[in-house]
């Protein structure tokens, strides 16, 4: 496993071209400093930006349990499989994932995919596919399960059995981390850190990422939401389409008008069966591209901000 | 029954003419060819479109279980009947139906009406005026009924009574089927095929029609949609009427898009009770004149659909 | 108790001034048929309009029973009072009723008040001064009780109560009914034809008036609604008021449109803590001044719709 | 603890400035007097506003019980901790607090801040900047604790001590007072007054303040709302910020126009953890900025309405 220096080496920013895996940057610290010199009177990020916005795209469809919560009404008879349901799922990987693809494409951003292990596997092209295309793959576990009361080994032998899934399909190694339902124990950034993971997501507590210590050593925090969050908003019945894109075009404007003056951190998460539909693609190209017409705004993968946490001096601590 | 041959024969694109009962349709193979030939550089279907709409027009109504669900508490006592609850569903066929009928001629389409075979039983008048109007009648269940949990031979029935009863009062014999609630079971694709049915829209994966094999022989899948289906997004209080056209465009924007370079089907779906009230049909005016106004797009009944389907040598096969 | 012969008398079309209770109408059949004769060639009704309107204000506030249904949790300990529960249907009398019958005046209609007898009661001024102004009441049950259920007797004592409480406290005899949850039971319009009462409302299956038989004898059904309903839409959460607005609007331009061709009945209903707060009062000035726009359109109570419906030889007969 | 008489002094207008804790406010009865006599003719309160606006700021992120409710699936197994949802409550005071602090400073306004005493003896510093701000600290219990059926003497003891929590860390002496969602219980009225107490917020009854008798003795009510409240309207999920905003401005539409006949008060309710996310304090500034747009609304802290309530002689008495 990596330590915390090769990782900081690793995640550099340069190098995001091509089509080859890409986990191994090759920015050095002291072009890090220099960015931050180079930066305008707004910067607030090591890399010049005002406001950095991280898009997560969940890759979960395919390696979920049986009967697992759809729109259809959840009340299936013992022992028998809710088809319907199940295709609703296989959405995500037939539709889903390579629609935003696409866009992310056309759009010209780079995302975090957290991957569940068994859906890695199950659809290894596509996880492939997603690293190729210069996206980051974080893990998410091996299987949807309750990891919060897991024994410690087995929630370390899940962890570990996802993230070698991802690495032996897409060649990534991940350093991200993401618990089922965001539901981590007590015990999860000890394994996290053991097994080098070198962030993990599941803390709604800040607009900024920030640096825990965990045994001692920096652990970073890149937070995700769940107001910006495709999953809670939609569910096939909640949020229309189009509210979804007023209310976080309203989340980034105040965030913006705040990184005027302070380092923020915009997170929006999208689900391959969710915010893989037609509509939620078109409200996400609407969204991302009323964004980008903001001076000082970057789109980052979820790895490189927590590179630049841990090169930052003026990082929060808690 | 019929065979394959026989149906893709019947199923042909021209004839659609008349208020006779039109399950017949007279293009053979070889006018498709040409279809795809003269096509536009963009068309990605036999008949020249781009982008194929299909409409739903469930005639449920009449059909349901006693007090069954509805916009009221689910509370009733046991023993009593839901008068209100009745005369909601008692709308779908005296207002909601025959609004939407004059609709779809307004609006110069046709739609495919999956009927409940005691819902056509009940109303027999309106299921021929159905028919009559040049819109295809496919099979959805004798009754409401649970489908997924029967044996073998008691589905096989319910799914033949049902198509029966729709073949008596109309004269139109189903080669599509939708089960209860889309919850088909393991053996529902069988019995279909044994039936003579062409196809099934049960499943939600993908955005164009495949092909199956089932027993080794073909089976189309022309997909449906919950997203853009009134009975998800409404049912009385979760989306207003302008939320479903606002999302059923963004669909539509970005279907259409892609269907540039690659074939799409969309699917909108609605109901008798539901659809079928005038908010909902005004709501359904904006979205289908919406549409309308795109160049490259039909609107197809599924059977149409079907065939395509079975006709086009670069279809997806699972 | 008045024959129908009377009731068709009394609930004439003129006579509608000043502020005394105003139940009994003198426009007789003959007057009506002149009515019908000079009517634009749109008119589908006796009056000459093309669409009529129906406000409903249900006045339940005071009556309603102990910790009933309210925006807080569902999660009272026994033998405790929710008095901000409570306090949420006092602002029923205290301003939701009062604000809504400046806002009638100002608008210029009239409606139909069901009054709960206990609630009647209770503020016996407001519901006087509901019928001063000009406005209908009707019969709404003596109590929040669930009347489909009752044994004959008892149902019938509950309904004659109410209404005599109505009767008593504001003057006005009730010649028309609205159940509990609109959920009558098997007995109740036998019983309101022994009552005297000349029309109910509890039905959603059409989008006009119609007649039943009942006991051999004609009954008049007002239909209602609940997708232009307060109560449906808000419970404090579901919709917000703007949606609403959206909403009937659309649902007045399909019926306005329709009404070209066809006799048609919109439906509006509010409550009094709901209703009645400023923004939904700011909702329905938006809604009822949209539709005052439109020629040809009347704005009906109900009494005036029954009667109407007595008297035309072309009204719907099941 | 203060009379009466003591509280309307220290309540009065003046004296809102600098970073000193304020809650002895200067103004005498004989400058209200003036006040009514200067005021415009549309002015309905003692400060010459036609409408009064009064904001509240929750703080209770940190008192919460483990596991307090939030937008997570309420599921978990018991003897183990929701971190995320944790971490979602931590957000109220790391980010939101803070945010809405600065966005009353840029809108210029003083709101009233109802505080559960574990949450500011949490925060103290957070707390105690709240007051320096000049907002006024209110009470709202020791703990999320279920206060309508508590013994007497429990009930005072947690009302008590929540107060004296406040005082200590702030200096503020909390006049006001808002129950675990807003249930009182019979006695707390009493034990309010007892503990020198002058209003409470726990009634939804009216547009405006008014007086009641406890124990022979005025005692004000600052009607507090569950229509314009961050907490019943988002939950993570019903309502989408641009919702909020068009529900509210639609309720001060209304209250405007009736404030020219009529005093008016409106109340808008914001929790640290949901009122104070970007989108939403986005919401709030579109809202505020509104409202400041019409000319004779005042905004003000509850201490300040109470006052004015006291002072009034045409205040409404029950």
């Amino acid at each position: 496993m990596k330590d915390r220096r090769t990782f900081i080496k690793e995640a550099g920013l340069a190098g995001l071209a091509g089509l080859l895996p890409v986990n191994i940057l090759s920015a050095s610290d002291l072009e890090i400093d220099k960015a931050f010199k180079n930066s305008n009177p707004n910067a607030k990020w090591a890399d010049g930006s005002r406001l950095v916005v991280s898009v997560s795209m969940q890759f979960e469809a395919g390696g979920q349990p049986v009967n697992a919560e759809s729109p259809f009404p959840q009340n299936m008879q013992k022992g028998f499989i809710d088809l319907p349901g199940d295709s609703w799922y296989q959405y995500g990987y037939k539709e889903g994932i390579p629609r935003m693809l696409d866009n992310w494409d056309k759009l010209g951003i780079k995302v975090t995919s957290h991957m569940v292990g068994s859906a890695a596997l199950k659809n290894p092209d596509l996880a492939k596919e997603i690293v190729a295309r210069g996206h980051e793959a974080a893990a998410h576990g091996m299987d949807w399960a309750t990891q919060y009361s897991m024994p410690y080994e087995t929630e370390k032998k899940i962890i570990k059995d996802g993230a070698d899934a991802i690495k032996k399909v897409t060649g990534f190694e991940p350093v991200g981390y993401n618990a089922n339902w965001l539901r981590r124990g007590t015990n999860t950034l000890e394994i996290l850190q053991e097994l080098g993971f070198k962030y993990h997501i599941d803390d709604l507590s800040r607009d900024e990422p920030f640096l825990l210590k965990v045994k001692g050593k920096d652990f970073a925090v890149v937070p995700y939401t769940i107001r910006c969050n495709d999953i809670v908003l939609i569910e096939g019945k909640n949020f229309s389409a189009d509210q979804f894109v007023r209310q976080v075009i309203l989340e980034f404007d105040q965030l913006y008008k705040e990184s005027e003056k302070k380092r923020r951190q915009m997170s929006i998460s999208f689900h391959d069966r969710i915010g893989g539909t037609p509509q939620m693609v078109a409200a996400t190209t609407e969204i991302i591209s009323y964004i980008q017409k903001h001076k000082g705004v970057s789109f980052k993968r979820k790895d490189e901000i927590a590179r630049m946490a841990y090169e930052d001096k003026s990082i929060i601590r808690e």
